[in-house]
């Protein structure tokens, strides 16, 4: 099949015509051709995405950012003067400054302090009640409806082309899992992200598997290759991120043999989400953007490439 | 569909008639009646296997040990100084009493040590040419040969019941990741495993991961249910195993809500493969055989259980 044969169904309508949707018909019309120098085994088309910002929103904070708060908020009806001791005391009152210069990494690691002693299926249905109804301040939606619906496209698309997709997300990989199968298609082994320390123990006769409270690995920049190496055992051929982050992820990427694609969201579009890159802070844009061409990245503009975003 | 229904095609014609063929036809088809009490939704149908001794034949001595002898020589034909140091002399002379000494843990640090600096795509060329050509003392054939006919008919029947299957190995994550598509039908982001510490780098120009040398996880007794939650995100319904070091396992598995399934495989077939268990030092089964009945967890014997082994 040639996805971008004339009077063929457009698989990606959420995308408009231009270089970035060219290149992902291109690309997957080229690895899927049997017959083709660019044909590659259907064990072979990994696709990895990052998720915050990449898959859904992720401005002006991320989604977990807004979860820690309500956690902290929670750990102060049981304990008030977890209200008055820093660093909760800037999270209640969102204290954007605090937030910033914890950083993503210190803000990962605060999340997992929080959660100490809970089972993982635990955590799940706490991280499923926060994300069934909590709500972004300013698009006034539940988080988990602020996917990207080009990327929902492409997705779909590329697993109805033999790809297996996975998400390789610096947020935490059980967080990210308790939205995964609904909103994306992807399987929860199918998510790679930040974890915590495990330990299994036998409570009352029953096996589980506890948080320790104490990140394991934050799966972030030059850690997301490694962390592939280790979940997927398979250099990806596609890869699509939208910050610094995800720069190592795309170079991994586009460093195998064959065929390889390496694509970069730019959010310019303050009319239907938001305009924003090297300012920031939790999350900049600013090496990829600057060496996007260099390293052979292709740019997509939310402006421009995208028909529709939500 | 009923499996056991009269006139049906055995789907596992290399297990003989008793309760472990039996428990395991029933267990499917109960998860897979959708008018039933007990079905499973396909996603949640996750069986985990254990691979040394469960899989393939582990005796004498696991096949990545040899692989290590094998490391070792390549590491004296470079450095002949390398044979009069311990523990590599004990590792070239095949001395038993020092390799059991080091234990299943010290081995795989030993081995993980042996591949300091290799890419990750190196190390699996490697282990792919070991594994091409090595051979097990006693019977005569490929190592890679040896898996259990039984174990690859009861992975293809999951499967065809819309179960995926992962395999759980105190094996070396790359290693196993070597031969699992090829000979279980496992795909390499399905085998969770022993791990180095692993670490991205640019080299003349091209990303890779590198192997540091050093283990990360070994993944064995109580590690093997955390690394279930870090890799696969959910509790199997299934698990089989064949030691002590796969309890825990087996009783993650247990230990959740619903219809559930544990099974182990008891090596007392000296005739057709080897008779084991207590006096195994690198990876025994003692109180796993012990309180295997307390735990509701299913004993296999290969002897009487499976029509065929190879």
């Amino acid at each position: 099949m040639n996805p971008g044969r004339p009077g063929a169904v457009d698989p990606l309508p959420s995308w408009n015509p231009g270089r970035a949707k060219s290149v992902l018909l291109d690309f997957v019309a080229r690895v899927t051709d049997q017959s083709g120098a660019d044909f590659v085994p259907p064990a072979d088309r990994v696709a990895t995405f990052d998720n915050d910002g990449t898959l859904w929103c992720e401005y002006p904070l991320q989604v977990q950012v807004f979860f820690l708060v309500d956690r902290v908020k929670a750990l102060r009806d049981a304990d008030p003067s977890v209200g008055d001791r820093q660093p909760f005391k800037a999270l209640l009152e969102h204290d954007a400054a605090t937030l910033h210069s914890l950083g993503k990494q210190g803000l990962m690691e605060l999340f997992a302090a929080t959660h100490a002693g809970m089972s993982e299926e635990e955590f799940g249905r706490v991280a499923h009640d926060f994300l069934a109804t909590a709500k972004h301040p300013k698009l006034g939606t539940l988080f988990s409806e602020n996917v990207y619906r080009p990327q929902v496209e492409l997705l779909k698309f590329l697993r109805g082309n033999g790809f297996r997709t996975f998400i390789v997300t610096g947020g935490g990989i059980e967080f990210v899992r308790a939205i995964s199968e609904q909103r994306y298609g992807v399987m929860r082994d199918e998510v790679v992200g930040s974890n915590d320390k495990l330990q299994f123990e036998i409570v009352d006769g029953k096996a589980q598997v506890k948080k320790l409270g104490e990140l394991n690995s934050f799966d972030d920049r030059e850690a997301k290759p490694a962390n592939i190496a280790l979940h997927i055992g398979r250099r990806p051929i596609l890869a699509f991120g939208n910050s610094d982050g995800d720069l190592a992820m795309l170079r991994y990427a586009l460093g195998g043999e064959g065929p390889r694609l390496a694509l970069l969201l730019h959010h310019d579009d303050a009319e239907r989400e938001f305009a924003y890159d090297r300012e920031f802070h939790l999350s900049p844009l600013a090496e990829a953007l600057d060496k996007a061409d260099a390293y052979g990245i292709v740019l997509t503009s939310m402006k421009t490439d995208w028909a529709e975003v939500f």
